[in-house]
């Protein structure tokens, strides 16, 4: 997950209505069970029999697992290229729609919205994107919209 | 982090306006480097280096390591009771609002919102909260609004 080489992706390279898509990223057993022992400690992100008796039938990632894996991905194009964010403007709209089970395999598809350059930093842009994640039977999980501040290939003049 | 237990606290406990404080956390740099190399590894957030020279002027969290801050802790009341969530039903207006570098130490505060009975489910009950975590300064890092169906400690008659 930490190789983030690739042809740099500026503000000038988004338009309204362009989507992307991510890598795939499968989950693992252990790894929900790490990740909730740390971060969501509820028996049923952590404990196997609990969890087959729970509403889910089974284990499931937790929100922040969820979110993370989201993070991941949706920074890992399928195209190959590289966002160059600057920083966050925050997330709106966060929906866990359907559990994420173990082996469950997800994708990413983020459509841009809104693309504007920034009025106090010449040298930035943002751009405004809903993501939706998608399990390999094509259900959406998991839906956000994200707003970023990205760096600028060339800063206007003004 | 895997320690919730203590007194339950149910749908029947909340009310508008209630006020719940989190434990403390402070975040180590070791931490912050281990969180972003699996989930959001830009080097600003994994290489102290570069961090220094960045916008920030050091290393800071990535925005997953936040939630994930915040989804632990504002599970930890410094009252002792915990709650008993069924399902999330989604957060809102998550942001970023100030970076959180080494050693910082945050708490969140929990406010409801909203406090109804779940029309669906007998068993549960709909808590709308806003959450705010403060640094050692009294600074707002980070705020989000967070729905969660609760627990009832008697289902209602209908």
């Amino acid at each position: 997950m930490s190789d983030l080489t690739g042809q740099p992706f500026y503000f000038e390279d988004y338009f309204v209505g362009q989507e992307q898509r991510s890598v795939p990223y499968t989950v693992g057993k252990e790894e929900i069970i790490e990740f909730a022992l740390k971060w969501d400690p509820q028996p049923f992100h952590i404990d196997e029999e609990v969890a087959a008796k729970s509403f889910f039938g089974g284990l499931t990632c937790c929100s922040a697992h969820i979110f993370s894996i989201f993070c991941a991905i949706s920074q890992k194009w399928e195209c190959g290229a590289i966002q160059q964010p600057l920083a966050s403007l925050g997330f709106d709209q966060m929906r866990m729609l359907k559990p994420l089970y173990v082996n469950d395999s997800v994708v990413v598809v983020t459509t841009a919205e809104e693309v504007r350059r920034s009025r106090s930093n010449p040298a930035a842009g943002i751009v405004k994107s809903r993501c939706q994640m998608y399990n390999q039977r094509g259900e959406e999980v998991f839906r956000i919209n994200a707003a970023f501040l990205m760096q600028c290939r060339h800063p206007s003049a003004s």
